[in-house]
């Protein structure tokens, strides 16, 4: 059985908490919130640090900028303390206690639930023993468990705003132009999933259309020439303009 | 029964005849395409405008520029003439036949099939009376059929390119950051699917997570310092900053 402690209480914690609470090789022993959370019960809730009790991991689920502080007023030492962000390194973790990363690559989003088992977990640990007790958590909730060091999981945390963030922003910019114009945005819904599919057989430069792919200046001109908003003008001609130097290379 | 002719032998092409192949209340009599393809049984190809035959429905797929070449080349007149362009205007199509929009919005590449009863087609005609054929034409390959006006076709065009053609721009971007350090794209696609996901149960603005969003400027700082491409710390400054103008309004 491996003890856990969860300290935080937003979205990455709440969804890690569901995922273990279906793993039998895992307890999460308590949950480290600064104020009384719904999400958890209320009999594992601490707010005191010198409350929190022994646990095999001690997983800090905060905001980037607050890793440093939480893990600064942890009481203890020599323990295995983590952190579940894609941007931080662990070294931001104090060196009082043996440190780690479990980054789960996924969009987090409260009161949407999400299946843990197809979620890649990436860990990073700074002493190698460390490793398999991190790996066996990771497994108890997830079919893609992934050795990534500092360097990739930055990577892969840049790769994931644009494949994340960004895409569902320029889905925002097409539900825009939807609702300007009358028309339902769950049209798009099909053609969004298969442009998601599509890659998983075809490179995404195998898999591309559109006027930017085909140079199609014609059709690119009125599209321009049908936006009315400057911003949505300036990323539709920077894209046009990204993807046609792609396919001079 | 249902008499089509398709006029090209392209992508679009060759997905709706595979589609209508299935239909039972379709016939594809003919193919017209000016150099004999793989894609279309032979006895059924001509490459001749003098030896179209007669039938309900003439598909014209080929590319926007080239459509009213073809449409004014036509021997006959007062038959229902389509395209299947969402940002071409069906008067692009000599007047000489009964004119109309066929519009499939969804992506098609070769060599990957589509599920066709999930893709929307949209359809307009300039005689009311024209309507019912067409109606029954894309329901006997579709379950997602709209009647869409040209200005609100455009729109969907333009949204189409945001959501699908610059989407997989963005995927390719990432394809690229994880080559460059080693990490198999494929660790992002449980990520994207989900991205994809998202939007059927929230908007896309409740569903967006990340740096930009939660105006985290030490992170998005690390990024542009991560990026190493220029072309790439545009888009990226860019769509963040198009993030968090959208936030503030």
């Amino acid at each position: 059985m491996i003890k856990v402690i969860l300290l935080g209480s937003g979205n990455v914690a709440t969804h890690l908490f569901q995922a273990f609470s279906k793993a039998s090789e895992v307890e999460v022993v308590q949950v480290f919130s600064r104020t009384l959370s719904k999400d958890f019960p209320e009999s594992i809730q601490t707010s005191d640090f010198t409350q929190i009790l022994e646990a095999d991991v001690y997983i800090i689920c905060v905001s980037d900028n607050a890793i440093a502080n939480v893990s600064n007023q942890l009481q203890f030492e020599n323990r295995l303390v983590v952190h579940t962000s894609g941007s931080t390194d662990f070294d931001v973790l104090d060196a009082k206690n043996k440190r780690g990363v479990f980054y789960p690559l996924q969009t987090f989003t409260k009161n949407k639930a999400v299946d843990f088992k197809e979620i890649p977990i990436c860990l990073e640990t700074e002493n190698a023993e460390d490793y398999a007790i991190l790996e066996k958590l990771a497994k108890s909730i997830s079919n893609s468990v992934n050795k990534i060091d500092g360097k990739q999981r930055k990577a892969l945390h840049v790769s994931a705003v644009f494949v994340c963030n960004f895409t569902n922003h320029l889905y925002q910019i097409g539900n825009e132009i939807c609702k300007e114009n009358n028309i339902p945005f769950h049209i798009l819904q099909p053609l969004i999933e298969e442009t998601a599919q599509k890659i998983k057989s075809l490179s995404p430069q195998e898999a591309q259309t559109g006027p930017a792919v085909r140079n199609d200046s014609k059709t690119i001109e009125k599209h321009i020439d049908f936006l009315t908003d400057e911003n949505q003008k300036e990323i539709y001609k920077i894209l046009t303009k990204s993807i046609q130097n792609v396919e001079k290379l």
